[in-house]
């Protein structure tokens, strides 16, 4: 069946990815038109002990790019949390998609039975591949690019949910 | 390579649709606690025109179903939004989990080519199976329960990341 490990995760990363992106310039806009300081948005949670803004979109990212280079069997970069403007983050969403071009997809789609070792605060998590993707960083990956989307609904921000689908392969009649 | 079609939704929809259940006991207990009537809870939003909890469960859980019937070609049964209470929202899910495990998985492992169309809004969406997992039923999927979880941490609900995951299959040393 033409179903493959790397085609349920890269492609939908470069497009929430990229949408982020495009709802990163929405807030920009919105910002500047309420004379708003756009630092405001980075640092707004849904609740007090959870990511702000600017952590979600990190945290997004590096699910992306950890996960996929995790089934690729290679060590993901380590990037600095240390993005502290809207472009910046943009530039983080943007080197993070280039990241993703560079893994190798045959590996990605050889790694459903093989045992994938990641840190989990202080402790390690072990799942074989398949598990992992469908299991937690699917999951992941999606509550963190949730979380940014609706805090920024929550604010005020004019988007819908076709900001935060993207620019899937959807034909509509 | 032994990754399928129905191994990437079936387990996770149901993992994530008994963790919500598992999330809405913890909402009834802190209900119960601090003497708010629940059906606060589940009438609060993170935006006005956001769904509000009970919404966002009965999204969810219609997307796991009616997501998973379509890839297994097969009409959804309708539900209808009529739970009014947190023990009947459980029941919706309950009753979504059972019916998950009437599909049948080979004909889902068979739809990655296969035109799926639905209903998208007023008008009707087309993309294969395998696109329609990933880009479209997944992430919609996970946005609902996502939402559900932030509405709850926003009310000071005390639950953490890993009951957004629940009973995944994971090992940690």
């Amino acid at each position: 069946m033409p179903f493959s490990m790397s085609q349920a995760s890269l492609p939908s990363f470069e497009i929430s990815l990229n949408a982020l992106a495009a709802i990163l310039d929405k807030a920009a806009a919105y910002a500047a038109a309420k004379k708003i300081d756009p630092a405001v948005l980075l640092h707004t949670r849904l609740s007090p002990n959870m990511f702000d803004l600017a952590r979600q979109l990190q945290a997004a990212a590096d699910n992306a790019k950890n996960g996929s280079a995790r089934l690729a069997g290679v060590e993901p970069p380590r990037y600095e949390d240390n993005e502290a403007t809207i472009d910046q983050l943009k530039a983080r969403l943007a080197k993070t998609v280039a990241y993703l071009k560079t893994l190798d997809r045959k590996a990605i789609d050889s790694s459903a039975e093989r045992e994938i070792t990641f840190p989990l605060g202080p402790r390690t998590g072990h799942m074989n591949g398949a598990d992992y993707l469908v299991h937690f960083v699917l999951p992941n990956f999606h509550f963190h690019v949730t979380a940014a989307y609706a805090i920024l609904r929550h604010c005020g921000v004019d988007i819908a949910k076709s900001d935060y689908f993207g620019a899937i392969p959807i034909k509509t009649t």
